[in-house]
């Protein structure tokens, strides 16, 4: 398995202290350090960030001081130019951000540039290329399923012989905390009326996002092996979904409007490094997956990553990511295996994350079982799908080394009347 | 109907002559005009060209001498900053090129910055947004049905109510003449077994597509009337597809890795208001489209375009534009019914145009009603689906002002080995 390396490899000596007083175990600490992008009233244009604690090190003026000779990097107003330098970059920066953070002599410098998060306003982190969605979750699949379709195969036939997906919207991808306005769109009546009208089954979806910094070359897969060499790092996703324009629509060319008004990301991209001590075996598959996706053997990657969905505040579910069927570099070897390539800023979604008791279902259809059992929520209210005014927040943790917890941050948005 | 204005608007007095020398009858004659991107041996950097018969006025030079209040339009290497500019420029352009065409005063600046278009590799003319594929041809989709469904109802239930889409990949969008690499991918075959190998169904489609210039705001839909405010032009797409993949992965997602390898665009954007004379009314619909997509009564954007296609440079095809079901305002005002904005550069293509009769097909597996009759071409040889060294051209034209005749280009791409 690949690690983090040099002097501050977290390990056995591992401390994870800072003279930036955050604490080692703060979801944000040291072991964690995402990028997002930010302004703030002294920056009206958009900087490069590192979240550090309740802090953001604001590393476009940072590395102009401390790190000269990737400045250019962080000088653009977004993450392109990070995400496409590529691992030996990814590294070097991290590397260099440790030391800083951990040694002392670096506090008179870099003191005066650290910003309280909450006087910034995040901006979208980068330039969203394509985006693609994918539906890797079986318990996701297996409910949707037995709601939609009883008694009848939950999985298609093609389900566990390739992680199925298709391209979202790349241009309404819209940053965590950006207002949601409810869809409007056709939808199918019982008597077999069609009318438009604002939807009636507004939904969310919590999946885990991972974006693409190095690009590939068009004709040429890239392989398992090639994952942590194209891909940058991990966001939150809520994948907002009106139900009833859905399904009146994906017959037979698949989820289009119900999906393409917005899907939120949330602002910070933890890098791939971060999550190693998040890593673990997937689950066994049957049948096999063809030699392009049989990770048999490979370095493991499935993830144990716990999301928390909140609807206005209250804890509604806790979907766990560890059981997704398929894994990130499966999704990557299969997007690429007709030969598509890859751009900088390609964001690729996991699907739903789900489980399979009440409290690990990741969106609104499984917990409410589309309207039957309606969601009561701690203040006694119910509901079958998100009202105007609701609003969803998406966090989830990790293990980080040395029994520590890593931060995902929160992916959040409030639904406004149509 | 809007049609063009001003000192060079066609009617009575048009003749389209040209100093240049450009017969008025020739399909890129005065009437046409359209854009694109070329480098030549002086010009390693891209720049932005106007097509004038069998020459390219190098438009970058041109609006430094000529329009410099719009140069800045033409100096990025693309037609970024040309879409991006909305109405008022793109008629102010277009009029300024007509002038300095017909008005023997500018010769003696011009004539140095015409280049031989053999002389010039023709690029991306735009950077693509997201790319949405249509599937708005009746008959196509009637045709497809009968092949794969024999017996059983030909049109989804939906397709009558609305311009069914799916988004594809909008980074393998490539210009007419890259060369195209057979995909491998999954299919299953007839005894249930899956395997991974090249393609054995590689197909072409013949689109129309149409690209967006002015950007849209997230939250409000365009009306059928926002059209031509938001459309800059039309270009012809050839939607490649890998049957075997597609019909393996596509249900329920839709199509994804079937089409995902390559798209080839024509490398010229002629504008909408070239196609001024090729409007007609489209065809009756029932039921009536709802009151968003009711074109009753508006001005009529059916195009009267004839494709022709040619396999290896033999015509095996003259698909009908101007029969298709849905418009292209009914396409872009369903896309953004939901609130989803656009953004310049966007691409939506119309789906395969095909027709009832063989010699209208817009695809091979219609052509070869999927192998069970294949084609046979006038060189002797038969096709079921593309051959490794086949090259697809599909060129256009439609109806100019006072009887002339418009090309749209073409888009072109030889099939090279997996």
């Amino acid at each position: 398995m690949t690690s983090e390396t040099g002097p501050s490899r977290p390990g056995a000596s591992w401390t994870g202290a800072s003279w930036t007083g955050v604490p080692a175990e703060h979801p944000f600490g040291l072991h964690t350090l995402p990028y997002g992008v930010f302004t703030d009233a002294a920056h009206p244009q958009p900087r490069i960030g590192v979240a550090v604690g309740e802090a953001i090190l604001d590393l476009t003026a940072a590395s102009a001081a401390l790190l000269p000779e990737h400045a250019s990097l962080f000088s653009g107003g977004s993450l392109d130019a990070l995400l496409a330098a590529g691992p030996a970059s990814w590294s070097a920066i991290r590397a260099a951000l440790r030391r800083w953070l951990s040694d002392e002599r670096h506090a008179a410098v870099l003191t005066p540039l650290l910003v309280p998060a909450t006087e910034v306003k995040m901006q979208l982190p980068f330039t969203v290329a394509d985006y693609v969605d994918f539906y890797s979750c079986e318990q996701h699949v297996t409910n949707v399923a037995q709601i939609l379709r009883p008694g009848q195969p939950a999985l298609p036939a093609n389900w566990r012989h390739l992680p199925a997906s298709y391209h979202g919207r790349a241009g309404t991808v819209v940053v965590s905390g950006t207002p949601v306005r409810r869809p409007s769109g056709q939808r199918r009546h019982p008597d077999g009326t069609v009318t438009f009208g604002p939807s009636t089954a507004l939904d969310f979806e919590a999946e885990v996002g991972f974006v693409v910094g190095t690009p590939s070359t068009l004709g040429r897969a890239v392989p398992l092996s090639g994952f942590a060499e194209h891909v940058f790092g991990v966001c939150l996703v809520n994948d907002w979904s009106a139900r009833d324009i859905q399904f009146w629509e994906s017959v037979p060319l698949g989820p289009m409007l119900g999906k393409s008004f917005a899907t939120s990301i949330s602002p910070w991209v933890v890098p791939l490094a971060a999550l190693d001590a998040a890593r673990i075996h997937p689950p066994a598959r049957d049948p096999r997956p063809l030699p392009y996706l049989d990770d048999t053997g490979a370095e493991p990657w499935g993830l144990d990553i716990t999301l928390q969905v909140r609807l206005n505040e209250m804890l509604i579910s806790r979907p766990l990511f560890r059981r997704m069927y398929w894994t990130a570099p499966q999704q990557l070897a299969h997007l690429t295996s007709n030969g598509a390539s890859l751009r900088t800023g390609d964001l690729f979604a996991s699907g739903t994350v789900s489980g399979a008791a009440p409290g690990e279902r990741g969106c609104l259809i499984e917990l409410s079982w589309n309207g039957a059992t309606p969601l009561r929520l701690a203040d006694g209210s119910t509901r079958s799908f998100l009202a105007d005014g609701d609003e969803v927040s998406i966090t989830a943790t990790a293990p980080g080394p040395a029994g520590s917890t890593l931060g995902l941050g929160e992916v959040h948005g409030r639904i406004r009347p149509a």
